[in-house]
């Protein structure tokens, strides 16, 4: 049945971040820019689209499809000038959402026909031309809006909401600036650990618990700690191992968190054992790369000239094969967001918007390092959001 | 450009599991399905579906969506009586597939016209009336699907696949029963660490190290181990957090991993210090709900059947308010695979299918318990993948 609803035994209260962020008046610009483009309706399943708008919270993702009967239909139908309505099948409901909904809610149990409940959601927002949906709006969901409404167009939106999303509040720096700032914390923490013979796993794990211990909601990404360098034939494409550490190689991490929904990257290579001078040449070209492309990432820059910037520190250096990667991506409530700090991506940089600028030198049994900070577009230069030393560290 | 393609600077190998399940035979019988319902054409990308058709990896998944440009398109297209083509990105391909992929692949780079390449790999599959996606394809990809095949009809194709994937073969039953007992040891080595006072988190962090020094590939679902009874007024939504353990309350364990691709999901609850009546008797009915289950689950036996068997014990018991999920699910290369073992769920069972049966009894404040383990469908009832015994622990 349509109302709000709680969580069977549960009061319902408020979601933290409901009350910290605006999502009302993210809804009024989102809803505007809607009607602007003749768009009578959006449809955004559990992802950072949703949360952004609404404040609806996410789980973290598994490896395999982790889904209730009428999972395609959980999501939200956002509508220019008016409230959301949430859709929520009673798997997700019970153990997703202790606190409830704050909102208008149709509730979808086991037993209900969810097809029908759908089809009679979307039909309380009158005659539908035109139908947004977001990238990863489930198949079945779009082939269900199509019955739903079947004189409606149905166009992709997600650029759209990404147009409001790349330019972060001072809210959301704040909550990035403190998921970056964990990070440091952990990296300074972890750095002990390590020495030939210790297991990348374990550290990597270590990494995991003190993220959450100092108040990281889960990590962003799988956490990376791998070796590479003469001492391993490795390449960066595997993350960590059971391998016990060699010496005389360099350990790269890369790793972020999630603070009230918004996630930090960060990754520093450091050195087992004194360093041959390939590795201390590698490790001050990556260094300079980044510098290069924070100096230049400034408004009205391209993405596409960040990366070039640093590209040209690295060609020039002599390691042009072994960047085999972009610069970098935007990032906020999702790990990657657009646009991608890459050859491709013509967007010209506005102020506010964060990004990570992580260049590296990736030569199978001869170097690996990697350096990646947070930063934010202003006019003099990005600045960081992390404050970890570039120094070189060797242990 | 079309053909086969391997990562940068590596060699071309098998993906170990290619050589090991068939996967050419599973394509035949799938194209032939796709052909007597008149599909053309049908996409899959990056997903449990996409793996069991060809072998073709998963990667974890993360919090935040990891995506780089032109994400929207990889992954397979399935035809009858032709091999699949796979298209796959730079980004994707330069650290998620550094085995290169086995077969005809549009491999496409960062600065390429990833729409247009995209509509030419569909129309090698000449005239399509019907086009089917699954369930998780990105909206995205099903826009582009309908601009690439502007006539064609596009259809859910995941059930039909879903029919194919639910009955095991034994190769798959042996990499299911391997994750399964890899469950049973690292709930034997984790059982010492419960005690008043240690962390969850902790305890969660050592069953995730130790799937993984068993050699599963990756948890199959977020870990979880938290307390409930007496000394704790938490429900069961919060899977683990940071307070150390109170004494006298049950803590329950759920946890999986991966193994070959295919997933395990397995739970006991153990308790703290000498139990009181109440948990003793929930933990008793608990185990003879599931026992019931078991023995319901026969071929023929409806899956909303297998449920209420495990109802009617929990009702007797006088706890039916507190069983508040359902019973369990299938499972495979998906954590949840349909059927679902579950009121609303109408499918009869079949010799081969696998699927949890894990019943609970959750009620805040007072006891929580839950048993599970998984089972192959028989004639005389189900059998376990699991061997770990059911009688009550206390440490």
């Amino acid at each position: 049945m349509p109302g709000r609803f709680s969580a069977v035994g549960m009061e319902s209260t408020e979601v933290s971040n409901l009350s910290k962020f605006n999502h009302h008046s993210r809804q009024e610009r989102f809803g505007a820019l809607l009607g602007e483009r003749g768009i009578d309706l959006a449809f955004f399943p559990v992802s950072g689209d949703l949360e952004y708008l609404t404040g609806f919270p996410r789980k973290v993702a598994s490896f395999g499809n982790i889904e209730h009967a009428h999972a395609w239909l959980l999501g939200g139908l956002i509508a220019p000038g008016k409230d959301p309505l949430f859709l929520v099948n009673q798997g997700y409901a019970s153990f997703n959402l202790p606190q409830g909904v704050e909102g208008d809610v149709v509730y979808v149990k086991n037993l209900d026909d969810s097809v029908n409940m759908f089809q009679e959601a979307i039909g309380r927002f009158g005659n539908l031309g035109t139908v947004g949906i977001s990238a990863r709006t489930w198949g079945t969901t779009a082939i269900q809006i199509m019955e739903a409404a079947a004189d409606a167009r149905l166009v992709d939106v997600s650029d759209m909401l990404g147009q409001m999303r790349r330019i972060k509040e001072p809210i959301e720096l704040e909550a990035m600036t403190t998921a970056s700032r964990i990070c440091d914390a952990v990296m300074k923490e972890v750095t002990p650990l390590v020495a030939e013979g210790a297991m990348e796993i374990a550290i990597a794990g270590e990494v995991d618990r003190l993220m959450q211990v100092h108040g990281g909601r889960t990590p962003s990404f799988d956490t990376g700690v791998w070796a590479m360098g003469p001492g391993s034939g490795r390449d960066a494409t595997k993350r960590t191992s059971m391998d016990p550490l060699p010496s005389a190689v360099g350990v790269s991490f890369d790793f972020g968190t999630v603070v009230d929904g918004y996630c930090s990257d960060f990754g520093r290579t450091i050195h087992i054992g004194e360093p041959d001078g390939r590795y201390v040449d590698a490790y001050n070209t990556v260094i300079a790369a980044q510098e290069a492309g924070r100096k230049a990432a400034t408004p009205g820059t391209s993405a596409a000239d960040v990366h070039s910037a640093v590209v040209s520190v690295i060609d020039e250096a002599g390691y042009g094969e072994w960047f085999r990667h972009r610069t970098g991506h935007c990032i906020g409530l999702d790990t990657h967001e657009k646009p991608f700090i890459s050859e491709e991506d013509q967007t010209l940089l506005e102020a506010g918007m964060t990004f990570t600028i992580e260049p590296s030198i990736f030569w199978p049994g001869t170097v690996g390092v990697r350096v990646e900070d947070l930063f934010v577009c202003a006019e003099n230069g990005a600045e960081s959001l992390n404050d970890y030393p570039h120094e070189m560290v060797v242990v």
